[in-house]
């Protein structure tokens, strides 16, 4: 397991599972949990803790409303932390990202987009993450990265049905 | 000491001593204490964990930007826990009331507005909180509010000097 | 009946009633009643300022859009008062929410999240004010807390059905 | 007195004394009061419930934050009410006007603009209402557009010093 | 014809018609047109220049989006002018509140809530203001809020069917 | 005179002089003058319906708040017209955007950024569109990007003082 | 082809349609295009370096979210760039927007409103950049004005079927 | 070098230079330049394309108002990209912010909070990321950490001088 995926409820998963595609995409092994900050906030810190020594390298951190999880997270590892914000009821998710990216100085998150595009760049980042020593890895997004482009490339015209 | 009063940094004391001014008015003992969410994940399990068994009753905690000490302490107690939103440099507070207030259902903070007026009326809730099972204080309570009032009669006129 | 819920229309039942529901779980008697800051305003009145005297502790009140209802009940009674900002259709609730929490210093709402989270958690918050003085009460929310803890524990895979 | 003008505190005074300049351009009558929808709401009652009877024909109410003053003033009286969103510390007025304009259908507020221009606007637009029964106002009305066209025609060049 | 409903396209009509129905509700005669600030200025001009002579003592204008309709109207007559933000597409009215109530000093526009309960409440602020020369219809409008008051009096109980 | 450089009041001129100062740098003759939407529509009217015979090409119009002027100017011309949203006092120029950028489908205002260099970009953009049937103008233009580019070049380290 | 009509993605073409549509209503070639700034950057840069010697005269460039699109074309050619931002899932526009309008000094693009109306006025405003130097077209677009404007005056009464 | 700061302008650099501090803390070198997304297009996609092959391992990029460097140097490379809003004149940067983080799916960049406390962690955030695979960099970085805590321990109580 080189990534963790957790998320504040159940009911992120269908947000979440976007990270996991993307890793399944580069064949990167990662686990999924949910790991509430406010529900079981000794779960969190111990998941937290043990992480490195796990093996874990990246965690990627979703929640949504007053989203503490991927700052409380940070707050127990020193393993880069990557927060996606979930899209809320109410406020569609400016809550949820205003939560999570404005950590204060010493104690980061990388946020990503909110919803499934910055659930899914958040598996994605966790990738470049990794490749930064795995040069195997860095041809994999390079290919993935042309492989985006040529798609748009092979069907310029949008009028076209 | 009746009231635990917590903040994420020492520099949001000039917000939170609003709330001690305010417990001075009806002669409640309060503690004051930082403790960061990000920096002391554990001091604040500590903290939040040992309250009631030390005689606290209700915990103020203020923090500011991706404000996470509110909802991270009322994770670790039972007791009621009020949050005050600290003015943040760049968004003026919206992102510490959002990140305060947004809670799931499950877990609870009661939220004050941004700022000196938030932490004072923080103060002021726990006392109301304490009066509901002492009807000396909720006698302190009245005429506090009582003598709020006379302030505005005797002022009737804002044009005059 | 130890908590009064008020909402100022017969439409925010839908949001206000998991304050009801959550209340139900700790055997606390409630009674719920419509009353309007605006088109009812002397029943207002007259509901805040004898709830004390007929042994109400705790009042949550829900209102929606320029919701003044909260902050009014509070102008009217020392007793604490929980705010719920219920779901308008236009701003999503926002407009809510910066009604019922922006209040000045002297008269105090307690606030929670927008919808129905908040209710819920105005209901439980309730129950932890009145648990300060009543040990057996507090126990009952720690076991709360607790069963809350262990759903979460007992699904931890958010992948499988 | 034809105009009553009040805000929640005597705070508010440098921006509502637009609206009373306003007035004595037109030598309107009025009385400025500080009226408090939180600290002092029997006063407000009895001072909205009373207007009318008393000659006052339009309220001007200004007030800040969770700002409750015009909505509560119109829910006790049948007169026209005008409401001024005061510029806030923290949210720079954004919380006044919601709080002002977004009144529930059955009691009406005629909100201005936040701050000062709002403030004279409220008196300029009391002096409307007040001239849709007496033509010798609305001339002076006439009059004083003209003047403010004139102003800007007889300097149309901003770069000139 | 005392009113004038305006508003910036046929679109707003589901809007606006709750402001005629509530001056149907006074017996107050009135008429509806769509007159564009964008589209139709002339018209605009024509229609706001003209309408003091032609015996309208109130102006109601809706408009959603860049919603200049209100402001525009305000500028080409003496006559009180209400405004209606029309809830928007994008935006949901944010867009036009702040296009109508943010009027700079010295043309006037009371503003009303976004949306059908803004439209209802523009109709009973006209009737409001016609009051002021009126005593019957203060009467009727009067009859109008208590029967508002009652109907919320004779259904206490949000829990009851 | 190629560009007319309108605005709301002489107090919008230290933000619309960079508009000048740009067309300055292409030597593009212009006009500046103070057109009120609110204070002179009749002039705006005049104004905007003149331009095309008075040689006008493209219209800059600056204002803030409730900012009509770019959105009124459009309704009388089918010149191209840029809008700038001036800064204003409480909600920093959003109001002022939100007022000029969403006009209905029918009558377009291409708006720039809120503050000085939107007012640049206006002059520029005027000047981008006049050289799109001046090829001398279109080469000033370009040899001015590249100016722009090479200052950025010829300081690449930000350290350095 | 005098417009180069460019978009983020395929799935922003429902809206951009709406700028196609305008332009043919005047006759005005066109062409369309997914030129996508982030996953196409360098198809970006020699679609937006070549349009102007390919007889490109106007680029109307629509993209949602974090939107580069419109501004990074403009970073690549001194044609003028027009941008639509199209309505995001999460925030309804609001990123779009501000990532379009706030454009350093230097680097120009002329926004329109979020949305459908905001792209048929990009082709509405391309058009009327054209007729600058084409009066023919400008009486074209006059009489669309002109009968936009009959349009509404031929169907005055919004309650009428 | 491992670690590639770059700001849009010369006047981001006092943001900026917080980045380059905190990777001094750990004494990873780093090299700082400006490259304007919209001034410097060439540039950029030269900087960003060869930053692999010149041996850097993350890239940190701040930029203010429609900040399009982070997510455009994203889309020239596959190193992790770290953004950094740079708090802008009027809306104090959540213009900056909404332009950096709501990154289409595909391209990600992790994102910082607003301003100086996002430009220390992302100097932060790199520092992690280098350390998955440097275990020193690692115990630096845990040292680093226990030394903030330490800090805010050795300090508990903000009411003392």
């Amino acid at each position: 397991m080189k990534v963790g995926i957790i998320m504040g409820s159940k009911s992120d998963w269908p947000t979440m599972l976007h990270a996991a595609t993307m890793l399944d995409q580069f064949n990167i092994a990662y686990e999924t949990k949910v790991v509430s900050a406010h529900r079981t906030p000794q779960l969190l810190a111990d998941y937290a803790q043990s992480a490195n020594e796990r093996g874990i390298k990246v965690i990627i951190a979703g929640a949504g409303g007053a989203a503490h999880l991927p700052g409380m997270c940070a707050a127990f590892t020193s393993l880069p932390v990557l927060g996606v914000p979930v899209k809320s009821r109410a406020l569609k998710g400016m809550d949820s990202l205003l939560s999570i990216v404005q950590m204060p100085k010493g104690v980061a998150v990388g946020t990503l987009a909110i919803g499934d595009s910055g659930a899914a760049n958040a598996g994605l980042l966790a990738a470049q993450i990794l490749a930064t020593s795995d040069p195997e890895l860095m041809k994999k997004i390079d290919a993935f990265r042309q492989e985006q482009t040529e798609q748009v490339l092979s069907h310029p015209d949008p009028s076209e049905e």
